[in-house]
């Protein structure tokens, strides 16, 4: 017999290094799920539920560079599009596979479980295209080239695709189209060296240069390249909010993060009267530029962007970023390393020892407690905004989701990382109101053997929403009262550290011995309602005394 | 000031009956969340997530026949999507609200937190088209109009609307345009009259007649419609899967479950063997079927649904089940109660007290475990197949979703149910794969002072999935081993009364104190692996020697 659907379409992943699929299993997809359990070069990870295996996805990708997700039609799905989502809105490749009904029952239309009854089978693989950057559904005749071109759109663009496979023709033999190869995408020749030229120029002409490195450098697996115009040419670089941590911030020439006017003081005024900032794949939203108070001129402002390079006014399309990168590094004059300052980190952890936890003394006591080559993932609210300024040791890498901004991504998400870098330490940083979204992954640690730790912060309810709505205390923000750390218990993890502290010296202990475990952790870290983060309390002076954000 | 758009909007929910509204706050929503909370004759229902949420409100208008649920955008929205198109499929009026960025926002099309950073902000409101009965976006404009039509459409269809409510709109004054009634659906009174004499005539004549009640009647209200016209006329009644309970199986003209070839052969025998089916409001789709297994002969088969009647081959659109209940019932010739048999029920639980439980004793001691006017929930999978033939006690009523069939669906239902009627006994059965999906909304019972009964089937794995695919062993059905009893200490009930029994003596101890309990009961039910239901085997013989199911 000749190659099935379903093995050339995981023999493809395989090619381009997936070995983990992340998924719940269902009956349509078992052909798929049966392809993937039967092949001893792939692991499948069944995830508790679909929104978390695709949030565990999406933090797989970020730390792997591409991530495979497995669901069953209709109910897996739909029930993953959120996460699907995330991943389109970030930049992250994440190949979705969807086990379908039958053909033959599909042409049937009948009335099956998981469908609207209406007899359309179509409709879910329609309603997914806004969010996803290619997709189709697999064929014996079309998928040779399908599956090509649809990966090939994934690795291009770093953003999700749909892949459908029809129970039966997955197990049926390829036809035998041939393959006609689609390149990828390939530069202007002469817009690419007219852009080298016109960058490179900048850059030797300017004063005050500085480099502001955005997320979507990791994305693109950049960061190697980046990292050698900067110490080619010694101009000192600064990260935004999304994409903290993509280079290592303790590169000499880090001056800080970013983040508009309502942090690093420092930053911003070098950064706002730098006479040349390059920024390299940023994401110019809300909350990643301090609710829009990021105010770089726009004409000392150059943008190289995946698919063009914005000078000034002027945009040059056609010229993708590796290779504007590279003809740059060639052509940037070399020169010695600017270290204008060194960013001042979060300081000494500010409170006595029998106190309950401020965030004066939480943060910068968080901050101690990373350690080279950390994986911090930080979920979106209050607690993510306390790290943005806190200095990262060596190689350490912090990932948030600054755009999307569901909450619950990052208890998933850090199952993901984990299981994508194992043998580094995976530190998850979440409020209680957003773990409680997605938090049965969390007995995917244990189950796993992976050992992370889980830091968090119950400030009984959701305060980053009591920081912008217009009654902190209404009713909608407070929470089912649940008793943290008991949950790793529960979750079938006999063995973690777990603590629930509410003082300094408490916390301080915790982590102290969270430094040494050789199990996973698990620390519930209690504060006051309102004990809200320095960004946090800023935006909320943005909405409420600063007119509210522009968009 | 006149009537803003959202006073406007939560006061039409008022005049529907609306008085609990289940979500997950978000900024976007936080001018509709805010005018909920301040309400007060509604009452704001925090969920752990969106699906939760979306599932709960389902749960909730089994019960009260409408419910309210409120996202915010994007990421909100998108992830109860799943529930909400369950809520179609299922025919329930879930009236969704999302709240949405401000207009000026949206015009402007900025790179806002929640977007896929595209500036499109229709995408999430087209998205979810086709699992919508109707759709809008409120402005001051069209306010009156749009939400009246809206609603009305999720009343007259038992579907889910939404309601689309950019953040500056919500709090504008409604446009002066004058409301022009839409006046809902009439049965065209020819062809009632019509149809009314055909089945009335059908009725006198047939000599073996059944009535096959459906889940629709349930959805529609119509419960004691169909209850007069059984009673007047006598004939003997059974049920569907889905739909079960939706009558009183204690009921004199009750003779069991129709579930096809596969269960229950007096009742296949007498429902096949009938010279006319009148099938009210059903749907006959694969599981619901015994996988295509019913054999009612068309000409036998009339069928009532939903807005037309079906007799033989002929269909009779424009006319409204209740409708033509209510001129059937006027017209049929009264009759006294024929009951040919009585439903078996489950019988005596088999198997010694010190022996592991088996489905023999385990279902049986279920069915003896109910009580009149118990809510059971009964989850995807064995373990609501293992109750489709349990005789239910007086007025106790049984949901499960059977042609969406998401599992997870159960547990956050359950807590829908339980509000929508806080003073019966909700009893969730689900198996632990399921419960994984969703398991944090257990904590929400503790929250509102609800006592239910969880009972979880702990069969090591996806049970019905070990039933259907081609090898049982096969690790994609595996699952993170939890400690399930102590779930609901970890989410916040200390009061619980929580066991795990692995014997036929344990179970019995167990239940017979669940009987009794002052607080909510959780157990964990510990089986063998291959324990499955005797529908779960029947339809494993039908995949695996019945050459499958036919669509």
């Amino acid at each position: 017999m000749g190659k099935t659907v379903i093995r050339h379409l995981l023999d493809s992943l395989k090619e381009i290094g997936v070995t983990d699929i992340f998924g719940v299993p269902g009956d349509y997809a078992f052909p798929v799920n049966d392809a993937i359990c039967n092949d001893r070069e792939l692991r499948w990870i069944g995830c508790c539920n679909e929104l978390n295996a695709a949030y565990a996805a999406d933090g797989y990708a970020r730390i792997k560079g591409v991530a495979a997700l497995c669901t069953t039609y209709g109910v897996g799905e739909l029930s993953a599009l959120n996460g699907v989502a995330g991943a389109y809105a970030e930049h992250l490749p994440v190949i979705h596979i969807v086990g379908m009904p039958k053909d033959v029952i599909q042409r049937r239309r009948g009335l099956m479980h998981h469908t609207l009854g209406n007899g359309e089978f179509d409709l879910f693989y329609k309603m997914t295209a806004p969010v996803v950057c290619a997709r189709t559904i697999l064929t014996p005749e079309n998928a040779l080239a399908e599956t090509d071109r649809v990966i090939k759109a994934a690795l291009t663009r770093k953003q999700p695709v749909y892949i459908g496979v029809p129970g039966d023709f997955a197990l049926m033999e390829l036809g035998c189209a041939s393959l006609t190869p689609v390149p990828g995408p390939s530069s202007d020749p002469g817009t690419l060296a007219a852009v080298a030229d016109l960058l490179a120029a900048r850059m030797c002409k300017a004063k005050s240069p500085v480099i502001l490195v955005g997320s979507l450098i990791g994305r693109y697996e950049l960061r190697d390249a980046v990292r050698a115009l900067i110490e080619k040419t010694g101009v000192p670089f600064t990260s935004m909010f999304m994409g903290k941590g993509t280079l290592s911030e303790s590169h000499p020439n880090f001056i800080g993060v970013y983040n508009g006017r309502i942090q690093a003081c420092d930053v911003r005024e070098y950064v706002e009267g730098s006479d040349l900032v390059l920024s390299l794949g940023t994401v110019m939203s809300d909350i990643n530029t301090g609710a829009f108070t990021a105010n770089i001129d726009r004409s000392r402002d150059v943008r190289i962007q995946p698919d063009r390079v914005e000078i000034g006014p002027a945009v040059y399309p056609g010229v993708y970023i590796e290779d504007v990168l590279a003809a740059l590094a060639a052509k940037a004059a070399k020169g010695k390393a600017r270290v204008p300052f060194k960013p001042a980190g979060l300081g000494k952890p500010k409170g006595k020892t029998a106190d309950p936890i401020t965030t004066g003394y939480l943060y910068p006591r968080l901050e101690k407690f990373f350690r080279p080559g950390d994986i911090i993932m930080a979920e979106t609210g209050t607690a993510s905004m306390g790290l943005v300024t806190a200095k990262l040791p060596e190689d350490a890498v912090f990932f948030n989701q600054t755009l999307w901004g569901a909450i619950g991504w990052a208890t998933p998400a850090a199952f993901g990382a984990a299981m994508a870098r194992p043998d580094a330490r995976t530190v998850l940083v979440t409020g209680e109101g957003s773990h409680q979204l997605t938090v049965q992954e969390i007995g995917q640690f244990g189950r796993f053997g992976l050992r992370p730790v889980v830091i968090c912060l119950n400030n009984n309810g959701y305060l980053i929403e009591r920081m912008l709505c217009e009654d902190p205390s209404i009713y909608y923000n407070d929470l089912a009262q649940w008793n943290y750390s008991e949950l790793p218990s529960a979750f079938g993890m006999k063995d973690w550290e777990c603590a629930r502290v509410a003082t300094n010296g408490e916390l301080d202990k915790a982590l102290t011995r969270a430094g040494k475990a050789k199990a996973g952790v698990y620390i519930e870290i209690v504060t006051d309602t309102m004990a809200a983060s320095d960004m946090a309390l800023a935006l909320n002076r943005i909405v409420f005394k600063g007119g509210g954000w522009k968009a």
